[in-house]
């Protein structure tokens, strides 16, 4: 999307021609900084240390990790410990293990003198792959907008919209687009007038840092709230619908995201406000159905929780603690959404119900 | 309660018999300090800057600050501006205008002359009765905190049971005790074993500032978290019971407290976790039935969502932004849930449903 007018995806190949460069996000909204990934060891601290982030982009800056290790030491030993390496850097987004897999398979039947070429064209396949799907979302979601305009009595576009975002599922989570904003941008280019409130969600704001920062820095109207607020728009009809995104879903259309989403998606329930998630179907793990009792939540690092990273009124950048000295933290980076408080997934095919059924119809031989 | 062994209260006479001194919560958790107040304008600004906070703790503080306009100018005139000056210091809590009320009718039918001692004996008793209805909701609460701890199956005290609170309804928020910490405090002076989940509480963060800070210094175990995470603590199986504090209760037993009260409240709900509302009965606005539609909800300035203060690595208190510049911010202060998601009422004369014919049978004739 449009940084200022001018187009960026979130990772790309330098014009070395082999190494990669990313946003650190880390930065942001601070500071706009370019990072340049060199090594397998470099893409898995930057998975690991958030530099990237977002399920999507995860599993591409994984795919070109794996590039890298092909370029470093193409050999099956070699190889294996890159994929393994990259894998345990999150345990939760799926795209991880699915990118990886993806990768595997490509390189496996090949002598290792090719892996490095046949690599690098696999992940960029898989970034292109990533761009269209999350384009086509923006397609279908902008219908749920549009019917969200209509609704309200006036043609589309008559009247603001207002949709509630958890997180950022922006084109910075993935590599362009995004998911949950992707109908947003959609819909803002379609000339829907529309308005965001952005959770700023803690810990880490990603909110507050990255999707109030691309929104603004494309134009569209926005509003950052603290996590707690959304609750209380939904009881005074002030959100017509929520989207966001989400690390893993099951097979039976339970939803996680990042923490919080949740208690989101219950307000929204108990306000008859339309809760949508949006996903590429990479982020569909077949293999579990029930979200709350199987998919292992990532507890980080106390310190995200503890303390914040600012400027100050005289432009510095500095982190400060916010807790007392001597008070212990907890960190639970995600939670499920059960898929009863959801009211449907958008997907590259299409919108379904959150459920077995749902997903089958648009993925009958996943 | 006790700071390091040492007791305290939150608002106290001075020693020279006239002025007030109050704890500057605002310098909390990095810096103890205590602030005087000598005027009802330093009164009215306390209240509105939040040096002090909490319904409880706003009305005592009204009540000595009408105190301090009596000393200054005790005819009606000067009496009825002071009042009206405290009144519009913050909007939702009704023990602003309970105090004030209270103070008036103390005042009114004396003459000028004896009205600055009767209003310092006024707001001393009145500061005396919370202490005293607060530690009354502590043991009527400590009683739900020990049937949740024999309800595991052991004796009382045999298992930890973990308490989710939000915001700061501890002794800080009242002259003592706390409303819904004062169950907890005396749940632990009892001996039962026990955990408190303390919400960060943005904005403002008086979870984080506040309630792990009194709770650290009086010893009572705990951990911080996001307001994100209590959802997913309650979907398994970690959050025995929640109590928060309320700024206004209607006649309904709908109660309006910190936003974000809402979100835990349909947490519980969805997971049969009960949820308590512990309050003294000024809180009670009598003449209100629905909470959603009738209580002013209080907007705060944005900067409390886009800046947060706290201390550096090397200890400097700064405060930074966390909001991308041009990104505009809504900061809604309080929410209200209603009394179908509220599983009782801790007043100083018992537990009751969150009802009409609930609040009735405890104070028939308010």
């Amino acid at each position: 999307m449009k940084i200022d007018g001018r187009p960026y995806r979130t990772i790309w190949l330098a014009d070395d021609g082999w190494s990669v460069e990313i946003i650190d996000q880390t930065r942001l909204p601070h500071d706009f900084a370019i990072a340049r990934l060199t090594t397998v060891e470099e893409a898995a601290h930057a998975i690991r240390a958030m530099l990237v982030r977002g399920a999507p982009l995860i599993g591409a800056t994984a795919a070109y990790g794996m590039a890298l290790a092909a370029r470093e030491a193409p050999d099956d030993q070699s190889l294996s410990r890159a994929s393994d390496r990259l894998l345990e850097t999150r345990p939760t987004a799926v795209n991880l293990r699915w990118a990886l897999e993806r990768m595997r398979r490509c390189l496996a039947e090949l002598a290792p003198s090719d892996r490095a070429a046949a690599a690098y064209a696999e992940a960029a396949a898989l970034c292109d792959e990533d761009v269209a799907f999350n384009e086509a979302i923006g397609t279908h979601g902008a219908g749920l907008i549009r019917q969200a305009s209509e609704k309200a009595g006036g043609r589309a576009g008559d009247r603001v919209v207002n949709v509630l975002t958890h997180c950022n599922a922006g084109w910075l989570a993935t590599v362009d687009w995004g998911t949950a904003l992707s109908p947003i941008y959609k819909a803002f280019e379609e000339g829907i007038r529309l308005h965001v409130w952005v959770d700023e969600t803690r810990p880490r704001n990603q909110g507050a840092s990255l999707t109030a920062w691309e929104l603004n820095h494309h134009g569209v109207p926005h509003t950052v709230i603290v996590d707690n607020v959304g609750g209380h728009l939904m009881q005074h009809g002030m959100v017509d619908l929520c989207i966001t995104g989400t690390d893993r879903t099951t097979a039976s259309g339970d939803v996680c995201n990042k923490i919080g989403t949740y208690l989101k998606a219950l307000a929204a329930h108990d306000n008859g406000v339309p809760f949508y998630v949006a996903l590429p179907s990479p982020t569909i793990d077949w293999t579990i159905d029930d979200g709350v009792r199987q998919i292992p939540i990532e507890q980080r690092e106390g310190s995200e929780v503890s303390a914040l990273t600012g400027r100050t009124a005289d432009g510095r950048i500095e982190t400060v603690t916010v807790t007392p000295e001597g008070s212990p933290v907890a960190n639970y980076a995600f939670d499920v959404t059960p898929a009863r408080l959801v009211t449907g997934l958008i997907t590259e095919r299409g919108v379904c119900p959150a459920s077995r059924e749902g997903l089958r119809s648009l993925f009958p031989d996943p």
